[in-house]
This record gives C-alpha cells, structure tokens and sequence, in this order.
C-alpha cells in the first residue's frame, strides 16, 4: 500500500512511523518546512520526501493531510485534486463542519473522509512522533453525504491497523461534542484564570495559594496559541453556544446561591457528580467479536450512513469489510463488534435503517 | 501546652497528632459520634475522650473547632461560651465570613481568630488523619478587630509548630479569594458536567471520548455533598458575584468568536496563559530569616493589624514573638521573615502604619 502523508509534525509523522511498520506502507511525505521534512526522514518515519503535494500523492491510495486546522481547507482541496482518481483522502484537524461543508459539493467530495485522531495534542513537534501514538486511541472518522463506501471501508481499516479505534460520526455531532468537551474546557480555563488574575489583583503582590481544583480548571490555560486560537475560530458556531448554554447554567446557580436555595443546590450538586460518573467511569463493554452481514446497495454513502447510525447509537465497529456484487450495484458488508449485546443492538440499528440484516455464527 | 479538639475528623484528627507529637501538647478531644472520638483515641489522636463541649475546653489553651461549614458557628459560639478567659479559640471551615461577623460583637470576640488549613479537602476521616497533612500547607488566619494580639501570637506559633504556614487575612478577602480559587472551580466543574450530559443527550448510549481537559475541569463535579452544599451557601455572596463576573468573561469570549476576531482571540488566549504563569508558578522567594522588632501599644487589635497588613503585602511572617513592657500598656513584637528583600518589605509594610520599626542584626 502507498499512503502519502502532507505534514509531518507530531501527528503526520507518527501516521508514517506506524504505517511504515504496522501496515507494511510505503510512504511519501510532504512539508512546507525542509527541515522538518529531513528530520521525518531521519527518524525513518518517511521512505521518501516530496517537495510538492502532487509529487507525495503520486500513486498514493490513502492520503493523510496533518497541517495545523487554518491550513487544512486548502491543503485537503489540493490533495483531492493532485491525487489519483482511487485514492481517498483525510485530515486529522480538531473540527470538521467546516472543511467538511467547503469541500462536499466539490467533484471529488466521493473521495473525502474526514478524520480527527484524539492523540497527542499536548506536545507538538516530529521529534515527539511515535509508531504506538494512536493506540488504543478514538479516531472519529467524518465521511460525507457522497463519501466511497469502498474508500470508507479502506480508510476505517487503516486507521485500526495503526492502532486506533475509528468511529463515524457526522462533521456536526463531532464539532459539537468537541465544542463541549474540549474547546469549552479551554475557554473555561482562560476565562478563570483571567478573573483570579483580576479579583487578586493585578498588581498585588501577594501569591494566593490556590487548591488543586483551580490548578485542574486552569491546566490548559492559554495552552498552544498557534492550535488553539485556530481550534477556537473554526469551531465558533458551536462553541460560541457551548458558551451561552454554560452562562446560562452558571446564571441558575448564581440565582440558587443568592436565593439560599439549600435543597436545589444540593440537587444540583448531586447530579453534576451523577452526571460526571455517567460521562467519564461508563466503559464499553468488550466481549467476543460477532459478525453481522449486511445487504446493501453498492451506491455513494450506503457504508457511511451505516457507519454513521452506528456511531450515534455508541456502537464500535472493530472491523469491517465489504463484499460488493458481481454486477457491482449491490453487494455485502460485514462488520465485527464486540459482544453479544453489542451485536444485538447494531444489528437493530441497522435493521431500522432498512437493510436485511443477519448474524454470522462464530467461525462461520 | 493544653489544647481541644472538637471535632475529631480528618482535619481536627491531624490536628491532635501533630500537636501531641510535635507540641508535646496534651489533647482532649470531643465529637458528637461516639464511634469517631473512639477511633481518634485509638490512632492516638488524643490523649483523652470528652463527652462534651465544656469537658474538652477545661483548661485549654488553644480550642479547634473542626466541624463542617454549617455546623461552626453554633459550635464555636459554644466553645467561646464554655472555654477558659486566657484560651484562644479557632476553627478550620472553609468560608470566613459569615463567621466572623456572627461573633465579632459577642464579650469573648476578643479570643476568636478564625483559621483555614488548606489541607485534606479530598479524603475525609478520621482514618486519613495524619501527622504530617499540614505540613508546608498554608494556614490562614482571620483575626476580628479585636483579636488579643498575645492570643494571635500564641496561636500563630502552634500553627507554625503544626508544620503549616500561618498568613493573616481578612475575612472579606479570604472569602472572595476561596469563591475565585477554590469555589468556583467547583460550580465550574457541576455546569460544565450538566452541559456535557445536556448536549451528549440525556438517553443517549454513546460514550464521548472526552480529552484530558474535561476531565480536569469536571474532576470535582459533585464531589463531597456533605461539604460542599454547606461550603457554597456559606460563601454564597461572594461565589454568586465570581459566578457574574465569570459570566461576563464568557460572554465577551462569545462576543469575540461570533465576530471571528482572531486578533482578540489570540491576544485573550496570550493573556490566560501569562496570567495562570504568574498565579501557579511563582514561589515565595525564600532566604535567611531576618528578625523586625516592632514597637506597639499593647492593645487589642495591634498585632492583628500588622499581621494582616503584612499578609495583604504577601508577606509571610515565619514566626513571631511579643514583649509586652512592664506596665503592660507598650510593647514590641519581633517578626521573622525569610530574606532581606521580605525583610526591607515588611518594614516598609509596617512603618507605613505608622509604627516604629528595627530591623535586628543576625545573631542579636
């Protein structure tokens, strides 16, 4: 397999070490740095550096864009039209919506699968790159309405053998999940960080001594200005509501506190530990791989709105594969997960979608 | 040295520990669970059990109130009541205010300086008492305006002996500090859960895969309800205005995403980062210690006075010691501060209240 890698700082570069050695790839890169693209090299994870886009996706069946989230847009539209007609191509940027909605009535939107890896924010750099960074580590994986069943299925395949856990989820869910739990975080570490500043005045000399939870709310306080500030504003929309919805909360707790509201407060207190524990102890329960055979229509978007309808209903698709018709306009796909309940409910889900749906024995 | 505890806990537990061990002090304590003075006595955390307030308090010099929030100021009131003329008595809650104010205006007001280790929020119990948990913690203390400053002093050097670092504050400022440090973190983490579980769907069954950062800013959500409800209501007017001023911070961050400016973002972002530097990563300059010798007038209030210009100024007065003259209406109070730029400080500090001060010679 050949896969080109455009950009190869800490995420791009750890795509080329681990595709190198766990897929057996051959890979091109591509870097507007010479010098970070010598230094891939040096680390061995590239077999070969372009000094262009098109010359790194020559040939390229997978093409992986892993420039900071403002340069993505063009990057990923040049990727598309520098590649080969069967290649698919990805990203690894924090949001999705607008890339995604910029690029998916554009001729080569069947081709696009974007992707957001949840690894290795904190230290950026190819000197940090590393074969095992995405293992075990979630990649949502955001195709369009017109994305290759075909492409989806080779790209989802990659990205598990890499070592990550793929997952579809559409541009929207994901920008608004991250809105609330990543870039909301961020925005709520600056703005305390900012009122301690003030209520302890700017001038004072005096040191507070803070507690632990005001050092956890502030950790990522003004953390990488050159990602965050373009995570910020390409996330905005949903973000900017993230940040009503949390005012808004604060504003009933504000109201609770002044009113002496004991029992309310107390309520509150209670759920926001129960909803806590539901959002972060909860872990998916593994089992055994089933296989489930699913009938389809060989058309654009059959695989990713299967994919998709997964994704939203929790459901981890371990592997997959698909087994198009002689006549090529219908076809199969299978898709393993993980115990029996898990099967069970994919296999509902899938059925309410409309397609004939059937369990595999084991070893079948 | 004689000493109550009332309140066997984690906190007042630690408390007897350090004190018999460290003080060689002889500790009685009281606690309404018989089941807890039983294990205090026990893990030798006191030398004898009282079953009631006015037994623990006879003959001690030093009484430490170490119940939860809602329950001290009855319980402090009461050991005021029940304690001998010369003892002082203090508490360990974590809101000053409300406390201060209740009896401030009461015949024993003048043996009342409210206190707050910051130590062993996290793990209640008699069980995790210890001996060291106040060691290098900070300690505040809250003198009333009438504080006897010979009672001050002799709780500023158990304090000291305890392992911790005593720093005068007023109440109003301890309280607006803790609502910015330490309580609104907290209600941060509740809302930011809510939010969470409001746009990841209440019935949903899919688990978001949720970074680092939300899980240091929620990391308290809901923790302690037993503390925390009494915690947040007992400070509700000072946590209610950072709840509003955290609102209009938001709110202008919003404002600033909304209108895409990048320029404004950045420069926000730029000022978080400096601003949680210069919260959490300086550190008290440390030195030598240099004795002040400080001329005063005997009366109430004077060594309270000082002491908490000094801790306004970040001073951190290491030990002290008062030579009251022979007609017990003038005196002089030696402090020790560590370095000579604290020291030339803590001068400045104190002749700017006008009273007359020398630095002493090492070795004198």
């Amino acid at each position: 397999m050949r896969i080109a890698v455009l950009g190869v700082g800490l995420i791009g570069g750890s795509v080329g070490l681990a595709a190198r050695r766990r897929l057996g790839a051959e890979v091109a890169g591509f870097d507007p740095h010479s010098a970070t693209l010598e230094r891939a090299l040096e680390r061995e994870a590239l077999d070969a550096g372009s000094d262009s886009v098109s010359d790194a996706v020559r040939g390229a069946e997978i093409v992986f864009c892993a420039a900071p989230v403002g340069a993505l847009p063009a990057l990923v539209a040049e990727a598309l039209e520098a590649s080969d007609e069967h290649a698919v191509v990805t990203d690894v940027g924090s949001t999705k919506r607008g890339l995604i909605a910029g690029l998916s009535d554009t001729a080569d939107a069947e081709r696009l699968i974007g992707g957001h890896p949840l690894a290795g924010a904190e230290t950026a750099g190819i000197e940090h790159a590393r074969t095992d960074l995405f293992e075990g580590a979630r990649w949502y994986l955001v195709p369009t309405q017109r994305s290759s069943g075909l492409l989806y299925d080779r790209l989802h395949r990659a990205i598990a053998e890499l070592g990550a856990r793929p997952l579809a989820i559409d541009a929207e869910t994901h920008d608004q999940v991250m809105a609330t739990v990543s870039h909301l975080p961020h925005v709520i570490a600056n703005v305390l960080a900012g009122e301690a500043a003030a209520t302890l005045g700017e001038d004072s000399e005096r040191l507070p001594d803070v507690g632990p939870s005001f050092r956890d709310t502030t950790r990522v306080a003004g953390a990488n200005p050159g990602i965050w500030v373009d995570i910020f504003a390409s996330n905005r929309e949903a973000l900017a509501g993230g940040i009503d919805a949390v005012v808004e909360r604060l504003r009933r707790a504000a109201e609770m506190l002044r009113a002496g509201d004991a029992e309310g407060l107390a309520e509150w207190h209670r759920e926001a530990m129960a909803n806590r524990r539901r959002l972060l102890e909860t872990e998916l329960v593994g089992g055994e791989l089933r296989q489930l055979r699913v009938s389809v229509e060989n058309r654009p978007g059959t695989v990713a709105e299967i994919a998709l309808a997964l994704g939203r209903a929790g459901v981890n698709i371990e592997d997959m594969a698909l087994y198009p018709a002689a006549d090529m306009r219908t076809g199969a796909v299978s898709l393993w997960v993980a115990g029996a309940d898990e099967a069970e409910r994919a296999a509902r889900v899938v059925a309410e979608l409309g397609y004939t749906v059937s369990p595999v024995a084991a070893g079948e």
